[in-house]
């Protein structure tokens, strides 16, 4: 305290009005603000193009990054929004808005000090994840995130501290009954859509069920993808609440109902690098399930040479983290380690895989048995760790719900509850992968073919993903079916052949 | 080799034609391309908003980042790019383009697997590095590099190949006289510019000193920026070879010159992100040393509790890597550790920085002894290591052609040569910081005075910055200027200010 600033008040007005004009341009998710070069705003605060500012209106701040105009598609006074900046800000056409410098976000240093090294605290966590979800962050700063979160380890006690901040960050919901039960896959295997299944038969077996599920990461496709072909997903918490407390499950979108809107922002850029490192997976589940207000869970963790989680001792690792943090928050948890060597079910995309679950819920004759199988297990362990089935019980239990047309029945109930069942739609692009030669599969590449998924358009192009036509040790003949590529758009499929053109041996073939 | 593709050629028309139409938005440096979202393009290849494009003018293609247009400010067949856009593809109004799907990014594979632990191999940065250059790394993904060469240090080898990836993409110079001469300060410091100085006395003295710099990085002024306010620096590689040839020397920015394209380009990304690491440190310097045909390199790297390198230990292990790294292309180098506990000169930010350097070189009554202290240190020791000087003799040769006006009048022949010598400018807004009590200036926290300088918009406010009054040891009255804050506008003014006044201890008083 011995220097200081001699500064009269007033000397710099803040009060920078413009004038809201709509262009109409969508930058996807990052705010952007289109200002005249020669504005005087601009001049005044020395703002150059990319530069971050904080926009205000009616008393409500957003950061944006500024695009500069050097034309008249904005007249002097006119500023304008990208469409994300509209809906954020909450403004309409010729409001008036002022703009500044944003205050400096403090949480970036913490970042820093992590990048060369150093620990986060939890005070530190909670301030990045608040400043993430105030939209303080921009993609580059982002992207710093979740790549040293990935690089430099979170133990377990910083693991434990990023789930808090997530959960604190949103809503949290409460319910008057117990136990509230969950699940999770660890994904990485594509297909295994279990969860409809499961909520469905958990459900029918008098379980509350609140699932809140994430749309693709790094996959072809999300739970809430494949489930949004089904019914509407993106239900706010009241309309979860109204659904789970009628048919005593739900399957809905996590973002819509924010239940952890750090990790919604977090997602887009781990997709972006496709990193989804263990911390941040650790903090992402659990603080869903904690902010739901789960008591018990199951872990799916399918381990396979080309699953996410590759041996045993990977598995093990990731199990203890998961549920040491779970217990941190009072939460029950069971890790179930899968077979991963190769899809469950046949489809892989949105689409593709919700016909699968219908199949399995109807007990369809051809229904894809290792999908059936899988659900009854998770959901069979999730009723004896609730205490609704005796030890050893639970898949039977299970099963019977599914046999007897109770958890078919539950799941209508549910979509209807949710705004009403559709029908998944199918590709208008289709091409099969014929086998060269006669033999026996090997392996499947699952890192490969969930890219073949990926190049056609899922997750985002609902009706697009693969079809599979042969599983590990089956025979196939010269000329037989090995998948099939389903797209929405000509340029999607081509791009897809493309790489299957350049990867001949995403289904290996032994000699028979 | 089991599996195929069965796939008739031609299904998928690729010729996706769209005209250019000039909209003036400047996104900075990210190429932008605009299109209807219900343009045939768009929904013949699925692309939504975000998604990376290539597009395709004259049989030149550059990727750019696609936002979609909900309006009618582009008509039915037209699309747009950012400023950035034009320039990069070299396209005209009205041209004809193909927009289509960028073929994948192999090398961000290479960069997950450091992420997640893998060294990098010397092909893996040379791709990415290619990669980076042509611009197929989006803002996200080059975050994420430049994060994890800070995270997970790059090792020796690591360093090296990266150094030579970064030459291998860019111009190279080579000379036909020898030795080549190079000054670099690993910086950290404010002030301390130096390089102007040492320019004009080496060449003064019969050296060859062809000099890029680079713009700031995370600082308030790099030495181009400075440079800049006196003389032209962005000289293609021509025009350098033309006026070092004549002169012998020069002080130019190698953006322009393109000597490490790659380095330009993760410049910004560093400098938003406030990172500067080791191994991109020394690669950045030792490239385009190399790439500049340097012979014999001086490194300065200043030591102090608030400078860039914090303490011996530190200093030494930079040192060796730059030393090491320089030998490996044939490079001799010597490190010099100097003084970093307070700023080198008076002025802090291009235009007052530049002001010391002329009072320094017209060796003017009022001039910064320290800044022609060190700058007369490091030249010496570059004539020394050249052999234009005897062992111990070289400050003194230094000192020489300084007071014989013999630096002055090579730096004015240079910056002629360059392309006019002009006056730096000067701040319309200026505040002094006043000590609030007596005392003695015990410590100068380097990294908060430059933060100052930096929120009064240094370096892009080229006037902006901060001029010194006082200097360690120094004993200061209550009312005593301590430092004046200069701004090109009144909001970076008062930005600055602000700052200022909740970091009232930037310069320590003790008791006197």
């Amino acid at each position: 305290m011995n220097g200081g600033v001699s500064r009269s008040q007033g000397t710099h007005d803040r009060r920078h009005g413009l004038r809201l004009r709509r262009l109409g341009i969508d930058t996807h998710q990052e705010p952007v603000i289109y200002m005249r070069s020669d504005c005087h705003v601009c001049r005044a605060e020395g703002f150059t193009s990319h530069a971050r500012v904080q926009v205000t209106s009616a008393g409500y701040s957003i950061i944006a990054t500024l695009n500069q105009i050097n034309s008249d598609l904005l007249k002097d006074g006119e500023a304008s929004l990208s469409e994300s900046g509209w809906r954020l800000l909450g403004a309409g056409e010729g409001d008036p808005i002022a703009v500044n410098h944003p205050p400096p976000v403090l949480s970036l240093g913490r970042l820093r000090a992590k990048v060369f090294g150093q620990r986060f605290k939890d005070h530190e966590l909670a301030e990045i994840v608040r400043d993430i979800v105030a939209g303080r962050y921009t993609d580059i700063e982002l992207s710093s995130f979740v790549t040293v979160c990935a690089a430099r380890d979170l133990d377990r006690d910083e693991t434990t501290g990023l789930t808090r901040a997530m959960i604190d960050a949103g809503e949290s919901l409460r319910w008057d009954r117990s136990p509230v039960v969950d699940k999770h896959s660890v994904g990485g295997l594509p297909g295994n859509r279990t969860t409809p299944i499961v909520v469905a038969i958990a459900a029918a077996c008098g379980l509350t069920m609140p699932k809140t599920s994430s749309r693709a990461i790094t996959s072809p496709a999300g739970t809430a993808d494949t489930m949004e072909t089904m019914a509407p997903v993106d239900l706010d918490i009241q309309s979860m609440r109204r659904v789970v407390e009628r048919e005593g499950g739900c399957v809905v979108w996590g973002g819509a109902v924010r239940l952890s809107p750090a990790d919604d922002v977090l997602i887009r850029i781990e997709r972006a690098l496709d990193i989804d490192s263990e911390g941040q997976l650790v903090a992402s589940v659990i603080s869903k399930k904690v902010a739901a207000g789960s008591t018990h869970i199951i872990l799916d963790i399918p381990v396979g040479p080309t699953a996410k989680v590759r041996g045993q001792e990977a598995a093990e690792g990731l199990a203890r983290s998961l549920v040491e943090t779970a217990a941190a928050f009072g939460v029950h948890a069971r890790v179930m380690a899968t077979d991963g060597r190769q899809p469950v079910g046949r489809g892989i995309g949105p689409a593709l895989e919700a016909r699968d679950v219908l199949a399995v819920l109807q007990v369809a004759p051809g229904a894809p048995q290792d999908l059936r199988e899988r659900a009854t297990l998770l959901a069979g362990a999730l009723l004896e760790l609730a205490g609704a089935a005796g030890a050893g019980a639970g898949q039977a239990v299970a099963a019977e719900a599914l046999a007897e047309g109770r958890a078919w029945a539950k799941f209508q109930r549910i979509c209807e509850a949710q705004g009403g069942m559709r029908e998944p739609p199918v590709a208008a692009h289709c091409r099969p992968v014929i086998a060269l030669r006669t033999g026996q599969v090997a392996a499947i590449d699952n890192r490969r073919l969930a890219k073949v998924a990926k190049l056609a358009g899922a997750p985002i192009a609902k009706a697009a993903g693969v079809e599979l036509h042969a599983r590990l040790g089956a025979r196939v003949e010269a000329g037989d079916r090995l998948f099939t590529v389903h797209a929405e758009s000509p340029g999607e499929l081509a791009y897809s052949l493309d790489y299957v053109a350049v990867n001949k041996d995403i289904l290996e073939l032994a000699e028979p």
